[in-house]
């Protein structure tokens, strides 16, 4: 039988003083949906939240292959190496979290989540991209308050997560791998727009000069297509994840637009309008909720719902009528 | 005094017939915010929406300076003198439309709005995006149900009107100008997402060997950030507004996409996503009105925002107290 849960505000307690059990036990805590799991979770983030503001949250994405794993086993033990305390999380809407997938994800970064200065934890479950980001977004508040001071959201850029992983940290990286020869690997369509920092990785071996090759052909495809904005543009560089070499690089560099960020304002900037914007996605998709389960709107909206897709009804026609049998 | 509009059914008619006064008058009317309007507005829409299927939908975006109305004025004509009959709205969120902004657009399209096979039509006013995109949305179904079998949706691109746009259009087009020397324009963030076919303007004069540097390097650029995808891949070329050169070849272009996509069934799946999309995203806006318009949200709400932006409330507990407050 697992232990009783502690009631939430000695869980918080426990997170506060940097147990990572404490920690993976408040994480599934908010990912529960039992509405009185709910409560206890909001008690909790409530009480730990004043705690949570320090840390650093940065996004990786990458496509599979392009060494995600590598990457972030080799830059947070370069992390942990300089005393940062390092989380991992991930946002993939398409995990179903077997009991293997964290076995799966402790296999994939062997010595990173051996090290006591780091938490890893898989993608919560859900069907949903709006749930497992609700959850993951509320996970890097835990992780924070627990002294993670460097969280890292990784994401498989499946669907649109990777926009949800850009609206809950501070910095983008996107990782991209070479390919051999001259033929160069295309970024997913609009990923590029959100990328603070390009990371050519497989900078070594037989891919290394086609690595060198990317960085530049990238460098000049964003200068035409992400204008160049000061603080705001994008950077490329090339790294080995292999081979350890250029990872000190990515992280001066973090460190650096984060304390520009900081410096001018727009570091807070960006974590208010994040909250705002996420706080009026929630009350959006719990209105959409509301109104699928609604009576009235629910015997209107199959109907409605083909006569637009045939093109026997304007859009704005059908969500009038639609409206209408719900605000009744 | 104006003369008194015709009932709905009437006005339908006379639209159906092509006449352009009777097809001004419906744009009017569906851009009308009363309710009484509205209802009349559907009544026509209804009766004119199984004519509306036939025309041909452009999206044509593009900087201030780029020559976008140079553009428009000579695809227009160049079209008319193959046998179109050509519609030019435009969704500029921005525009006060003064009395005066009508005069505009016929001055700067003064040959396209003289003739009889044209109808120019600025963007409707608006604060919200949304309001301004449904109305055009309408307002291109009523010009191809007048008989206008090219309709072209021009924007200035202020804030995300682009998006917009490429949600209510079957081709995207993105005109971009080069510079002098070697510094290429860069495009704004986000839209290179949407175009699918990027023409550079002003292939003439001085001009002339920086804008076909910029067709190779916007090529380039492309074939990275945006894959390969056979029939979806971005396409670019240079052209001369001015001296209408390269005209003939986006139509074509254009065509040739088009009936692919037509055989492919690509076409009607995009006609049916868009507007199934324009359904789910009115319907979103009309809850989020009618919560905004709730008194116990209305209570509540400035309370949990600010808690939300201060870091002392999550998002998400918030949302839930929001909607909490909304439903009693």
């Amino acid at each position: 039988m697992a232990p009783r849960r502690p009631d939430p505000l000695t869980l918080a307690a426990a997170v506060a003083g940097g147990d990572r059990t404490a920690l993976a036990r408040a994480i599934t805590l908010i990912e529960s949906t039992r509405a009185d799991h709910r409560d206890e979770a909001e008690k909790m983030l409530a009480r730990l939240l004043p705690r949570a503001g320090g840390a650093i949250r940065l996004g990786v994405s990458g496509a599979p292959g392009v060494g995600k794993s590598t990457f972030i086993e080799a830059f947070g033990l370069m992390l942990i190496e300089e005393g940062h305390r390092v989380a991992v999380l991930a946002v993939d809407p398409s995990s179903k979290r077997a009991g293997g997938s964290i076995l799966g994800d402790k296999t994939r970064m062997a010595r990173l989540s051996q090290s006591d200065a780091a938490f890893i934890r898989p993608s919560p479950a859900g069907k949903s991209l709006g749930g497992v980001a609700r959850r993951t977004r509320d996970a890097t508040l835990l992780a924070a308050a627990a002294g993670f001071d460097v969280i890292i959201v990784e994401t498989v850029g499946v669907g649109q997560s990777e926009t949800a992983v850009a609206d809950m940290v501070d910095l983008f990286l996107l990782l991209i791998a070479p390919g051999g020869g001259d033929d160069l690997q295309g970024i997913k369509k609009g990923i590029v727009e959100l990328a603070d920092l390009v990371i050519v990785n497989k900078d070594d071996g037989d891919l290394a000069p086609a690595a060198k090759r990317a960085v530049a052909d990238y460098r000049h495809a964003l200068r035409l297509l992400a204008p160049a904005g000061g603080a705001d543009a994008v950077e490329t560089l090339a790294v080995s994840a292999l081979e350890r070499r250029g990872l000190d690089k990515v992280w001066s560099i973090a460190r650096r637009r984060l304390d520009a960020a900081r410096a001018s304002g727009a570091f807070d900037e960006r974590r208010k309008r994040q909250a705002q914007a996420a706080l009026w996605r929630e009350i959006g998709d719990g209105l959409i909720d509301l109104f699928r389960a609604d009576e009235n709107a629910g015997r209107v909206l199959p109907g409605l719902e083909s006569k637009v897709a045939a093109g026997r009804l304007t859009p704005s026609a059908a969500a009038r009528q639609a409206l209408e049998a719900f605000r009744n």
